[in-house]
Parts: C-alpha cells; sequence; structure tokens
C-alpha cells in the first residue's frame, strides 16, 4: 500500500484543534500552518468557532467536504465516535496522537482493537495511536507536535518511539540535516514499520531509510520486502529491547512482543539492514549513504595535517577489518613530486602542520585516482596556519569533479574549524567529530556494498523421503510426545539422507557383547530411554570400548547406576553402536524463533559447543553460499581446514548437511528445535556421519 | 622531579618572539600576554626593540635577569646555542616549539640528542621538541600556539600530538570543558609522559589526569608509578599506534617505537588506567570522574520521560555486564505513591512524556536512597510539556544534597534541551548526547572503582632451584643456542617445581618398545632433534600407543618419514613418554615485551590455542588473584570447571603453575618466550604435568 495520502493530502481536518497554547491539538495546528501547508487545514472542535485565522467546524461532517487527512487529537474514549465519523463521510486515512490505548492497560487495548476493527471495516488506514504525527517536507506537511519543520532532505524516518523521534528531529534541526519524511508509528494499530519502509522505499525523495524500532510485526514479510529495498536504498535501523534487560522494559512498555537478539542479527544480515546502536552512529551513517557514492571495496586512504588523528584512523581501520590502502607507485611518485619532503607520501598521506588548502586538494585530487583506493578521509587539526575554510572549499571542488568514490571529513575541533565544517555540510561532503566515526560510517557502507553485491540466492532442493519424516511427526503429535528419540530421529535423518552409526538396542549385557563383536571395535554404549534426553549428564554414554568384556561392565554399571541417578526413567536397553573414530564434531542444529522461523546454527561439535559459544547463524532455507558463510564465520573453521600438520576435514560435506538440514526445518514447520550432535565430518571424499540428533515438535 | 617552574613560572623569556602575525613566534607572545599571566615576559629577538608595548631583548644574557621558564620558537639549526645560553645564565625550563628534530631525519636526531646533552649537563629540564608548548589555566599561563586560554578546571591533560592538542582545546573551549593544566609532550628529549603524569598527580588542581600517547618511554617505571597515581587519581589514556597498521604509521611518523597493542593491554589493565579510544569518549569519561563522587558498585537505575530512550539505557546496561538495578520495595511504593498511575515504577522509571521537574526531582530523590542503586541515569526527551531548565535545576539541586552516588544525565535534543543543558553543565552534572555514552562512562567508572578496590598484591615465592636454571641458560648462551631443547627445558621446569612425564630417548625399534614396556602404556612417542620445534607438524608426534608392535611401527616410521620432510634436521632419536590419559590440556606461557617485560598468557591448550585464540595475559610478576583472573577472564574456564556431567580441575593447581611460570621469567630476565604446553590439568588434588615445553634465551 501507498502512505501518500499521509505524505501529500490535499487537506487536513484536525480533530481536538484547540486555541490554547500547551496543548497538542494547538500544537499540531501551529505546526501544520507555521511549515506553510499549501492544502485545506479544518480545525475540528465543537467548543469554539475560530482558532487563530481559521474557521473551526464542531464535527467532521460540518466541513463540508472530505478531508483527505484526519489528525486525531482528542482523548482516547472519543476515537472511535470519530472513527466511525471517518467512516461515514469516506475519510481514507487518519493520524491518532492521542495516547492511553495499548501501552496503558488491558482496557487500552481492547479500546485499540475496536479503532483497528472500523478502520478495517472502512478501509480507512490509520497510523498510531499513541504517536507524534507525519512530517513530509517537500509537501511543507508538519502534523506532529514534534517541532519545526525540518530542512528538506533524502532521509525518510520512521519511529516507533515518539519522544525519541522529538529529540531526534531537534538535533537534526540544530545540525541542519534534512528529511524527506518522518513517521511516528506508534502503537501501529493498523500502519507498521513495513508499511512505512515500502513507502518511503517507492518514495522518489527518499534516498535512505532510516528508524528506530522496538519490535517487528510481521517477521516472514518484514524480511523478505526489506531485502528487495535494500538492494536498492539502504535501510539503517536502531533496534532496541534486544538483550534480556532491555526486552523486559520493551515488555513493560509497549506491550509488544521483541523478538530475540540472534533472530534480528540474522534478520538484518539477511536484508541487508544496516544496524546502528546510537542515534549519532544513524546519521553519521546516514549522511554518507544519502550524499556519497558506495565505495567498490574496503580500502581506505588518509589524508591529513598532522600525525597523531592520521594514526588514530590507521588504529580504526584496521581494528574495523578494513583495508588500510596500499598506494600505487605513481601515486606516490606524483605526491613525492609536489608535497614537501618532509611530508609523508604513504597512507595516512601527511601533508604537514603548515598546509593550506592547495595541498590538500592536490593531495585528495591524486589519491581520488589510485585504483587502489575504494574511499578517502580527509582529516583536518586546526593549526597556527590551517585555512579550514579555504581547505573545506578545495575538498568540496575535488570531489564534485571527482564523483565515483566516497569522500568523508573528520576537522577535528569545534570553534576554529566551525566556517569550514559549515562549508563541508553545505557541499554534501560528510562530516565526522571524531576518525573512529568516520571509520565506522566506512565499516557500516562497505559491509552494505558487500551484502548488495552477494551472490543470487539459489536454494538447493534434494531428493528427500517426506512421507516418512512427516508419519513420525504426525504419530508424535497425536500422542502428544514433543520429543523424537534418538532411534526415529535417525529415521528422520536418514529420510533426508544423513547418514547414521550402524547400531542396535541391548536389554542384556550379552546381546550387548554381541552386538558389537559383529559391529567390530571400538564401539560406543549409550543408555536408551525416552526419558533421559542429556545422557552424559547422568554417566549414560561410554566410548571408546574395546573388547567383549568392557561392554559386559559398561551395560551392568550403566544398568546399576542409573536408576539410582533418575529412580523414575524408563529404561529400555543400551544402545551399541559403531563408534566413529576418524573426523571432527561439528553441531548443526535450528531453533524457531516465533516472529521469523527457523534460524540454522552451526558451531562446533560435543561439550565444548556451549562453552566456547562459538558458533553462528542464518536464517534458513539457507543457500550453499551462505551455508559456507556461516562456516567461515566461526573460529572453528580454521581448525576444519586442518592447523599444524593435521589434515582438513570436508567442508562442502558440512555445507551440504546445513542445507539438509535446512530444507528439513523449512518443509516441517512442526519442528521447533533440533540438533544434529556430533556430525562427525572426516577428509575430503568422506561422508560425514550424524551420530546423535534431537528433534522436538509441535503442532501448528 | 617537579614541573612546577613549568607551570608556575615568575617570569618568561620568549627566543624567538615576532612582531609578525601568523608566525608560531607572534602567537605564543600573544597567547601569554592576552591570557593575563602576571609575571615578567621577556620576548628575545635580534632584530627588533620592541614588540608591542613590550621591550624585546637581543639576547637572554641581556635581560638582566634569569628568566624562570623560556620558550624557544627558533629554527632547530639554532636551538644548540640557545641552549647553552640557556646554561650560561642558569636557566633551568625551557620549552622547545621548534619542530625539525628526530621526526624529520637523522639528522635531526642528532641534533636533538645534542640539545638533550646541554640539557643534561647544565640541569635544565625540556619539554619538547616538536611541541605546542604548556599551559595552567590557575597561574594564567598559556604559553602554547593551541589558540585561547581554556577554561579553568580539574582534568590535567598530556598530548604526544600537538596538532590533537589544538584539535581539544578548541573542542574543549567551545564546551566549556576546562583544564587544570596542558601540555604537548612533543619528542620527549627529556621530559616524558610519566614526568608529566607525576606531576599531575602531585598538583592539587588536577583531579584527573587525561592524555594521547603513541608511545612509552620507560616501560617499567611507567607501570609502577601509573599504578601508584590511579590508587587515589584517574589517568584516561588514548593510546594509539596500536594495531599492525597503527604502529607502522607511528613509526613512520614520530620514530619512536611503539609497543603491541597485548603489552598496552596488560600494562593498562595492571596501573588502573582507564583506556578510551575516542577524544569523545575521554572527555566523557573525565567529565564524570572530576565531578561526581565515585560508584560504591555496578548497578544503574534510570529515570526517563520515555520509553524508547529508557529501553536503549537498559540494553546498554546489559552489554556493558552493568547491573540493572532491581529497585527496593521501599522505592517502589514510594514512587507508586505519588507518580501518576501510568508510570512505571520499576527500572527503568518512567516519569511519562508529560512530566515537569518536580515528577523529576521527587524520584531522583528516591532513588537515590535506594541502597541497591549505585549510579542514577537521568534521560530526557523534549516533549510538549518538558521543562527541560527547569528539570534540570531539580536534578542539580537534589545531586547536591545527596552527593554520596554519581548522577549522569543525557538530555536528549539540541535546540529545545540547551537551557537545561547549560545549567547542568554549571551544577557539574555530567550531560551526555546519548544513553550509550553515558552507559559506557558508567562502566568505564566502574571498571576503575573495582580495580581501586583490588586485594593488596602479594606475590608468593616458591623454594626453587635457582642455580640449576641458571647452569642450563648459561650453557645455552655461551653456545650462542637461543632455544632450549625439551630435556634441558624439563629440568628447568622441575627446578621451578614442575611435574614432568617420565620416558626416555630411543635410537633404535627396540630400544623403544623396551622403553614402552617399563614405562606402562599408552605412550607417545616424539621425535627428538633440536632442528624440529613444531614436532607435529611434520608427523613427529604419535599418541595413544598401546602395543610393543605398534611402538616399533611408530619409530620406524618417524625414521623413514621426518628426513624426507626436512633433510637437514640432526635426528637424535626418539622420546617415548608416559602418556597422561586423564585431565585437560591448557597451555601456560610467556612472552617478553622489550618495554614492559614478561607478559604470561593462559589459554586452552593444544593446536587448539592458535585456533580458538581464547587466551589471556596478565604482566608477571602476577599473584595467586591474578592468576585466578587470568582463568576466569578465558571461556576455557568453563570448561575448567566441567561442563555436562564432567568433573572438574584442579584450578589452584593452574593458578599455582602459573606462579611459578611467572617467578620463574621473573628471575630469569634471559627467557625471552615460552610455552608450557599442554599443561595437563587433573581433578581436584591431583598434580598436574607439564607435558611439553619450549623456551628461548637471550643474553641480557
Amino acid at each position: 500500500m501507498s502512505l501518500e495520502r499521509f505524505f501529500n493530502p490535499k487537506s487536513v481536518a484536525i480533530v481536538g484543534a484547540s486555541r490554547q497554547p500547551g496543548k497538542v491539538g494547538y500544537e499540531i495546528l501551529t505546526n501544520i500552518v507555521d511549515a506553510g501547508y499549501k492544502g485545506g487545514i479544518f480545525p475540528v472542535n465543537p467548543k469554539t468557532d475560530k482558532i487563530g485565522r481559521l474557521k473551526c467546524y464542531r464535527d467532521l461532517a460540518s466541513i463540508g467536504e472530505i478531508p483527505e487527512l484526519v489528525i486525531v487529537v482528542i482523548p482516547a474514549g472519543f476515537v472511535p465516535e470519530v472513527m466511525n465519523q471517518c467512516a461515514k463521510i469516506g475519510v481514507k486515512a487518519v493520524v491518532i496522537i492521542t495516547a492511553g490505548f495499548k501501552e496503558v492497560s488491558e482496557q487500552g487495548r481492547q479500546l485499540e482493537q475496536k479503532v483497528a476493527q472500523i478502520a478495517k471495516q472502512a478501509g480507512i488506514r490509520v497510523i498510531g495511536p499513541n504517536c507524534l504525527g507525519v512530517v513530509a517536507t517537500t509537501n511543507k506537511l508538519n502534523a506532529s507536535f514534534g517541532g519545526e519543520l525540518p530542512k528538506e532532505g533524502s532521509i525518510g524516518y520512521l519511529s516507533q518511539s515518539g519522544a525519541l523521534l522529538a529529540a531526534i528531529l531537534d538535533m537534526a534541526n540544530a545540525n541542519g540535516i534534512g528529511f524527506s519524511k518522518l513517521v511516528s508509528i506508534g502503537n501501529k494499530a493498523d500502519v507498521d514499520e513495513l508499511d512505512v519502509i515500502e513507502s518511503l522505499g517507492r518514495d522518489t525523495d527518499t534516498k535512505v531509510i532510516a528508524g528506530y524500532l522496538e519490535s517487528i510485526s510481521n517477521g516472514g514479510d518484514f524480511v523478505r520486502q526489506a531485502e528487495r529495498i535494500s538492494q536498492t536504498k539502504p535501510i539503517i535501523l536502531m533496534k532496541s529491547g534486544s538483550t534480556g534487560a532491555g526486552a523486559k522494559a520493551a515488555s513493560s512498555h509497549t506491550g509488544s512482543l521483541t523478538g530475540s537478539e540472534t533472530a534480528y542479527e540474522c534478520v538484518f544480515g539477511r536484508a541487508g539492514i544496516i544496524r546502528c546502536n546510537s542515534i549519532k552512529a544513524q546519521f553519521d551513517f546516514a549522511q554518507a549513504l544519502a550524499n556519497q557514492p558506495l565505495p567498490k571495496g574496503p580500502a581506505v586512504a588518509v589524508i591529513t595535517n598532522a600525525g597523531g588523528p592520521g594514526i588514530m584512523a590507521a588504529d580504526a581501520i584496521e581494528q574495523q577489518g578494513l583495508v588500510f590502502a596500499k598506494l600505487a607507485d605513481e601515486t606516490i611518485s606524483k605526491l613525492t613530486a609536489k608535497l614537501p619532503s618532509a611530508a609523508n607520501v604513504q597512507n595516512p598521506i601527511d601533508v604537514l602542520g603548515d598546509a593550506l588548502a592547495d595541498r590538500y586538494e592536490f593531495a585528495l585530487d591524486v589519491v581520488l585516482d589510485d585504483p587502489n583506493v575504494d574511499t578517502v578521509l580527509v582529516l583536518l587539526t586546526p593549526q597556527a596556519m590551517t585555512a579550514s575554510a579555504a581547505t573545506a572549499e578545495a575538498i568540496v571542488k575535488v570531489t564534485s569533479q571527482k564523483t565515483k568514490k566516497p569522500v568523508l571529513a573528520c576537522f577535528l575541533g569545534a570553534g576554529k574549524v566551525q566556517d569550514g565544517i559549515n562549508i563541508l555540510q553545505k557541499g554534501i561532503i560528510p562530516q565526522y567529530d571524531s576518525p573512529e566515526s568516520a571509520v565506522n560510517t566506512i565499516k557500516a557502507i562497505t559491509d552494505y556494498v558487500r551484502w548488495r553485491n552477494r551472490p543470487k540466492r539459489i536454494i538447493k532442493l534434494f531428493a528427500v523421503n517426506r512421507r516418512k519424516v512427516q508419519n513420525v511427526i504426525e504419530r508424535h503429535l497425536r500422542t502428544q510426545s514433543h520429543q523424537i528419540g534418538e532411534a526415529e530421529s535417525k529415521e528422520i535423518l536418514e529420510a533426508y539422507g544423513f547418514v547414521t552409526p550402524k547400531g542396535s538396542i541391548a536389554t542384556t549385557a550379552e546381546q550387548a557383547a554381541s552386538i558389537a563383536e559383529q559391529l567390530g571395535y571400538p564401539v560406543v554404549l549409550k543408555i536408551w530411554s525416552p526419558d533421559i534426553l542429556h545422557k552424559s549428564d547422568v554417566g549414560g554414554v561410554k566410548l571408546g570400548i574395546r573388547t567383549a568384556q568392557e561392554v559386559k561392565d559398561a551395560f551392568d554399571l550403566m544398568m546399576y547406576r542409573i536408576p539410582t541417578k533418575i529412580p523414575n526413567a524408563d529404561i529400555l536397553g543400551v544402545l551399541v553402536q559403531q563408534m566413529c573414530q576418524k573426523g571432527k564434531e561439528v553441531i548443526l542444529g535450528m531453533h524457531r524463533d516465533p516472529h521469523f522461523g527457523p534460524l540454522m546454527m552451526f558451531g562446533m561439535g560435543g561439550t565444548m559447543v556451549e562453552v566456547l559459544k562459538d558458533v553462528s547463524f542464518y536464517l534458513a532455507p539457507i543457500t550453499s553460499d551462505e551455508a559456507k558463510q556461516m562456516l567461515v564465520s566461526t573460529k572453528t573453521y580454521k581448525m576444519l581446514q586442518g592447523v599444524r600438520g593435521e589434515e582438513g576435514v570436508d567442508i562442502d560435506a558440512i555445507s551440504e548437511g546445513l542445507q539438509r538440514l535446512s530444507q528439513l526445518v523449512t518443509e516441517f514447520p512442526q519442528i521447533q528445535e533440533m540438533d544434529i550432535n556430533p556430525f562427525v565430518v572426516g577428509p575430503e571424499g568422506t561422508t560425514p556421519i550424524a551420530v546423535d540428533a534431537r528433534i522436538s515438535v509441535q503442532q501448528t
């Protein structure tokens, strides 16, 4: 849907307009009038005939025409009635500023539901309630009580916190930052973050979408649409309420469900959303993305008039995993020919403390031509000779001639460099308050570019036995048993092409020994009980057994000891299993997020996984590239490649395992959680073995 | 030594004073005069009689009295002559502003050495060369060309980068931040960072020491003195040139050696120095430390008038590992009784969007009394009703009455909250531009407090056989063999109380088998050659051998294969060794930093250590607490405690091993690097085994 009617209405009615300064109904009306809105403005308030020079109407019907946008600022209890009036006269867009709904009480939640229902039946789109309003700078519409109309610009902003939006507007106005649209989404009774993002995605005035969110309403759609929009227009989000403490505060505040941190990391990663955790970082990123071209790669060159800040920038570049550009020989020759001999002609290029604008201009011009440089960061400190304004002009001039690479500036200081900073801002060169902030921005943008250039996503489909898995799962759900036991877990794994170790269940020590003899040594014994999930915790696993006598001993010890530890466990016997001697143990897993669906996990296997937490996550279904990326992003990966003379393992086989698991959990939404642990993988060309698995299912 | 003469001289001579605006000699003279310095001011320049209203002297001698401080701004080549004049007339303090010394060329380095020599012989203390000068606000001395005299304040600042200091001064002046002293230390020909830090440590005008460093001149002294000073006065340092890229830039720029990142982390950790990596963070920290009391613990309460920023603060508190304070029942009752019913009376306390100053005042007053709260963070967003100035006044009032706990503020926005921010700054309530910045500050201060309260450092001394180690090391150094072989490494370990595995060297397969029979199976075979350091890389280690036949096979395979891999290796035989079956493998290590001495290392053992990098470092000698802390700060620690039914290992035994190693490397500075890997440690009460060791030595 389009929010065009909210951003560019022919007329606006303000229900609850007031002549009393300080009241929200006054502030909003004043803001609309003061911003220079050109459409019809209709204050509605039965208690007065006129507000300022505007005629005031007793209700919506008496206006005599249908206002395209209605702003509601009357107390919560009266809102349903106004919605009914809107429905009656045919209003299609309503912004409900009023608070006192879902965010305060159960009663408020019901009231909000009622409002939403009326809107739905009448085909009215609603922004809010409990919001700050809507701003569209190009149309000079300031239907908000967030402050005066900001400068026109290319950042579109949405916020789930009205108060934060007010602070952002205040900061932006003070720093001359411009916006295209601003939307306070409040309780999201109808229009939610995705509606706004989609609308800003289509909006030609908006180059960058930025916002603050506490929750995401529709996980699946959000991922798909955000991924599509990010491909051409960057989305920069602050998402709070992510950690335990934060999430607790979120639920007590907005009553909306918040997803787990991992899920959001996965979603943002998949959809190419640039995440940041402060307003400052968000504007740092947005200004560069809105005003500068995207870099081709990660190589950064630094031009400075002082060593210290140059070193700080170099440190930050290294710490962020960017590339400290190695200048081409030709660049170095050119710099050497014209700069003073004491200048440093290697990166960071030091044009020296007495540099005027000409040296900066020359160096920037030369460095922008260097094929080894993707982004240029220009640092300036206010020294005795420094010409901050002229230098800023020179930077703007060169950058406007050579527009292929991004140029960022960091004029350090305040009063003495303010003239220069003003010129940079007018010349749309983003200016940063420290080398670190500038480098963090370059990092965020470089990651975004890498995401944009990612290979096309192709999900491989393996030939599997779906029916078999369906049967197992349905049988479990019928009997309300949500944990699938080891034997049937293996059936499921085998149906999806995993190889599992051979073995059988023994009920006597002698039987165990005879199974072991048939399998060949070494074998492993595992207690066999539907009631024992973590077998090793109770001494229910014995590895590396090499003789029949050892088998019998281990069998009897388990049978003797375990019932004393878990008296009520129903012990069906002991599994005697072939032991995988060679290879490395990894874990392949899945956790189904209630909002965003299956999150795939990869990590080092065995008991270590819980200690080292060296794991990676990705949203299913995954491609072969993404599976590989999951491996690479762990430290375990290096170990899998082989260290210190050890042979590496078959990386592609793990990647295939992840893709098969991804297919399984995508095709069976009943699977809530699943671990294949250990998944034992050997040298290239060998078949990995899914040794053990835990699967839990639930009715969907 | 004291730098009193630099900060509070009775008279100042400026050699190279100039009447030409723009020249450094003019700027400095003007700055001294304009700041209102009360002592004698003597411009020295043979080319003129008068500068402004001041008499100008042809040389130092013709002044007729001995200036207490001489500022030198003439070209580098003339500086030695001026130093000689200073020596002759008895000047004791000189600031050399002039650049063109060590930082530009070998010739410059020699010139600098000459200057230092003259100074040393005459007992003159020198700041610089290549620096910005010295500022002492209380004495109205601005002997610098960094800009106008800043406000008086309690932050003492030192910088190795003059340009950065200029930027810092400019920023501080624009934001009303005050200083006690500022020193630009330049090339540190004489006075270095430690001299300044010690001097600021004694300075009663200075409450917080802050600075920017690229290198540290005297590692050992620095650690000792900084640790002593930090105990009563916080030191906040930016240290750059730490990473590879940064360090490269540093060496190409200042010609000074920079230490490795790890060493600095250790030094700062040991000495309680608060590290930060941006100017902004430094002032964020300094303002709180200079103006607010130290918190007793990590519990933070948040008061806000909007949910969003409250959640952001809660997230940051959780992410930083601080404690989100759980309010006492009494506090909740009090808040419930007076705040509106829609307010959130749990942490974060939401006084609601329509809160005026009275609600903030009440909530802050109540929360400061809560015994569960150590620090209070007050957030404010500019909403329709918000009274920013009155709220700031209320915060200042309550905080000045209840002075035991730190209060930080974060008024979000700009124009609309500026009045409030000004009042906070006057009332010395630190104000932050985002909840994150405020929480980062609380984190830094809380860590500092924890360091201040650390237990007394007592180094345990074990009874050891020093003589034996001395003999081994001396023998190696005599023969220029810097790597100590396995056998003698074990002698060293045993001399310091480590237990090593039994074993002997075999030169034939039969001999190997017979040694194995005597030791008992399983055994391990290791190739025995002074030329092979990483045995497993060449297939020179075979573990878990259980029969005589396997011993012979392994022996012959090594003898056949290894010479083809390393043709020139001198193979002396194969070590047949008892194998430690039980227990976990860890690594105890030491790397000697050229500046700061031995850095102890602990981590997971075996080949995994290089992959997982789960290691911790600490500066030797270490206490038992510090050894324990090294363990706790790794993820490996949890594994050592025992996971999933596994028994834990003897933690104290590892701690003792680290302390013994610490004693060894402290007593033998010839040991350059050392690994005990694996150090196999079993359940509590068992003796750990130092299975293998690498030791390298060098003449000191």
